[in-house]
C-alpha cells in the first residue's frame, strides 16, 4: 500500500490507518452478522454491544469516574454551547425557576466567545477574565479572574483549537473560593492527557477531532448536575433523559458511535492516554522548537499555554511582520510546496490567518518530523 | 461474495450493496485525495463538492421547489419534535413573542404523539384528530379534523413506522380552510414517492430509514418559515442559521452526509422516486396480499392507509387472537425460523408487538418474494 500523506486537518480530522482498514473490512458484514453496522438497529444486540464496549473503553482510557455519565450525542461543540445552559440554568431542588441565573465564561479565544455568546440567550453571562486584549497569546492567571457570587457554572475552553492555546492544567475552582462546577469544552485535546476529574462538573468534546468522525458529541455529566435542566430543553439533548436512556433515547449516530470505539481501541492498543501525552509532549516540543529557532516562522503564545494539539504559526514578511493572508505569494508557496511533500491542511483557520498544524494523536511522530525538516529547507530556499 | 440476508430493520436499515461497496473502497483515499471522507476538513473543497453533489441530486430526486431550503442537520426526528416549533413558534415580522402560539397535531401514531408532546414546551397544542381510540387503524379523515382558528402550523406524521399508518396522499389544509404550513415529519417514507411540495411548509427526516445512516436528518424548510424562530432556538439548530452556513454552520456529519449522497446516486441510477414508488406498491401489495390471504396471519389497518414501508403483522393463537408477546412459543419458532432463512429482524415494535417488515427502498422485491414463501410454509407447518 502507498504512504498515506500526513493530514495537519484541524478536524475532521486524520484517522489511524488501522482504525479506517477495520472499517472498510466490516462495511458489508460485521462479526458475522450479515449486516454492516450501518444497517443494524441501534437496539439489537450487535450494536448493543458495540455501545457498551465503546463507553467502557472509553472509560477505561480517560479513566473516568462512576459518578459521570458517559453520554454519546449529536450536535457537536456549537451545540452544546446551548445544550449546557439549557441542562444547567433550570430550577434546582423543586425550586422555580430562577430569573436571575448568572454564569461565569473565561475568554481564551473564539471557542470560548461563541460559547459565552450563546449561553446569554438562556442565563446572564459574566465574562470572569479575556485575553483577546492581547490577541489570545497568553492564558489569564485563575488568580486574577473576576467570578460571579454564585454563578451556576463557570465555562472555560481548555484547548482553543483557533489560536493554539491550552490550559496545561485545569483551574481549581475550589481553591478559588467557588464552589460552582467547571464546564469544560475539551474538544480539540480529549484523550491527549489525563483528565483531571476532582476538578470537573461537565466536560464536553466533539469527537471529530482527537477520537473519531464528525457527527458524535461526548459529554461526561456529574450524577449531581443531571436534574437541573430549563423547561425549555429539548427532550433529545436533556441530559438526565439522555443518561436515563444509554445513549438512545433517541437513535444514536451509530456508525460514528463505532468509529469512536475503533479508535478508543487503539488508543488503548497504543499504551492509552499516557501514551498519547508523551507523544503529544514530544511532537509538539519538536515543531515549537523548529518555529522558535526559525528566522521566519513564529508562533507568540506563551510557552506556559501553548497547545500540544494545534500549533498555529505565521511565515514573516521581507519587514519580519507576520504575513496573515493565505494567499500572500509566500504563504502560497508554503503551502503548495508543503502539499507537493505529502503535508496537506496546513492552512490556518481564517480568523486567525497564516498557518496551523494541528498534530492530534493520529498523527504520527514521522509526519511533524517531515514538517519540520520541510520548515527548515523553505527558509533555506529563501535565504 | 457470499449473498447478503435480507434485513427487515425498521432503521437504521439496510443499505445498498453497492453503496457499502463504494464507501468500503473510499475509506482510505476518497478520490485520489489522500484522505478518507472521515478525515476531510467539512470546510475543505473536497467535501464541500461532496456536500453539494448530495443536495443538487437530492433535491432532483424529490422535485424540491427553489424555495424550499434543504438543511443536513444532526438530532433525528426526536430532536425535529423540537427544533420545529422552536423555530416556528417565535416572533413574526417584528412582532414580540406572543404568549398564546397555537400548534395542532393529527396524532396517528407513536411518533405524532411524541411529537405533540414535546410541542407543549414551547406552545400551546390542539389535537385535531387522533386515531388512538381504535389503535391506529385508520386515518382521521382530513374533513372531520378540527383545526384551531389561527394555528402556527399543523403538525403530522405522513408514515407512522410503528403502526404501519400512512397517508398515501398529503392533507390540502388550503382547502380545509386552514393558511398555517403543514408539518410533515416523513422519516420513514421519504423518496418512497413523490412529495406534494405545494401542500408543503416543512418536512423532516431522519436519514436512517430510507436515505443513509443514523445522524443524519433532512429538514426542508420554505423560505417563508426561516424568520421565525423563538429566542431560545440554539444556534445550531437554527433554520435561518443552517440555511445561510450551507448546512456548516456546526461541523456537519460529514461522513453520513457522504454516505446519504451514494444513497442519492444510487436512487437516481434505480430510475428515481417514480421507480421506488413502482416497486414499493409492488413489494407491499405482494406482501399484503398473503398477508390477508392467510388464516394465521392478520393485520388490521384499513387498506387506504396501509404503510407501504413498514407492515406490521401478527400470528394468531389457536384462539384466533394475535399474539404480542414476542416471547410467545409460536412467535420465537417464527422468528428463528425466519432467522434461519437469512431474513432479519422482523420483531416488532415493543409498544405494538407481533411482528413487522420493514420493506424500504434498499429491500428488494425477491427479500419480500422469500419472506412471503416463508410466511407460507410457515402456515403449512402448522396445519
Amino acid at each position: 500500500m502507498q504512504k498515506r500523506p500526513y493530514n495537519f486537518a484541524p478536524g475532521p480530522a486524520t484517522m489511524p490507518e488501522a482504525v479506517l482498514t477495520q472499517a472498510a473490512r466490516d462495511m458489508l458484514d460485521w462479526n458475522g452478522s450479515g449486516m454492516g453496522v450501518m444497517e443494524m438497529s441501534h437496539r439489537g444486540k450487535e450494536f448493543t454491544s458495540i455501545l457498551e464496549k465503546a463507553e467502557r473503553d472509553l472509560r477505561d482510557l480517560l479513566a473516568v469516574p462512576g459518578e459521570f455519565h458517559i453520554l454519546f450525542m449529536q450536535g457537536g461543540g456549537l451545540g452544546e454551547n446551548a445544550i449546557v445552559p439549557m441542562n444547567l440554568c433550570g430550577p434546582v431542588g423543586g425550586a422555580p425557576q430562577a430569573a436571575d441565573v448568572r454564569t461565569d465564561f473565561v475568554i481564551t479565544g473564539g471557542w470560548s466567545q461563541k460559547s459565552a455568546k450563546e449561553a446569554r440567550k438562556y442565563a446572564q453571562v459574566n465574562v470572569a477574565a479575556s485575553n483577546e486584549a492581547d490577541k489570545h497569546h497568553h492564558l489569564p492567571d485563575p488568580a486574577t479572574w473576576q467570578l460571579s457570587k454564585q454563578p451556576r457554572y463557570v465555562h472555560i475552553c481548555s484547548n482553543e483549537t483557533v489560536f493554539g492555546v491550552e490550559f496545561h492544567t485545569l483551574p481549581d475552582l475550589k481553591a478559588l473560593g467557588c464552589d460552582a462546577p467547571l464546564v469544560v469544552d475539551c474538544s480539540s485535546h480529549i484523550a491527549s492527557r489525563p483528565v483531571e476529574w476532582d476538578k470537573v462538573g461537565v466536560a464536553f468534546a466533539g469527537a471529530q477531532k482527537n477520537l473519531g468522525p464528525a457527527g458524535v458529541t461526548l459529554a461526561f455529566v456529574r450524577d449531581d448536575l443531571l436534574d437541573q435542566a430549563m423547561a425549555i430543553c429539548p427532550s433529545a439533548f436533556n441530559y438526565k433523559n439522555v443518561a436515563s436512556n444509554q445513549s438512545m433515547y433517541n437513535t444514536p449516530p451509530t456508525f460514528g458511535i463505532y468509529m469512536a470505539g475503533l479508535v478508543f481501541q487503539w488508543l488503548k492498543d497504543q499504551g492509552g492516554v499516557a501514551a498519547m501525552e508523551t507523544l503529544a509532549i514530544a511532537k509538539s516540543k519538536l515543531l515549537y522548537g523548529a518555529i522558535d529557532a526559525s528566522a521566519l516562522f513564529e508562533n507568540k503564545v506563551d510557552a506556559n499555554c501553548r497547545s500540544r494539539m494545534n500549533v498555529p504559526f505565521f511565515l514573516k514578511g521581507d519587514d519580519g511582520q507576520p504575513l496573515l493572508d493565505a494567499e500572500h505569494p509566500r504563504n502560497a508557496a508554503f503551502l503548495a510546496g508543503a502539499k507537493a511533500r505529502g503535508l496537506l491542511n496546513l492552512r490556518g483557520h481564517k480568523s486567525a490567518g497564516g498557518m496551523r498544524a494541528s498534530i492530534y494523536n493520529a498523527l504520527p511522530l514521522a509526519g511533524v518530523e517531515t514538517l519540520v525538516a520541510y520548515l527548515q529547507e523553505f527558509e533555506r530556499t529563501l535565504a
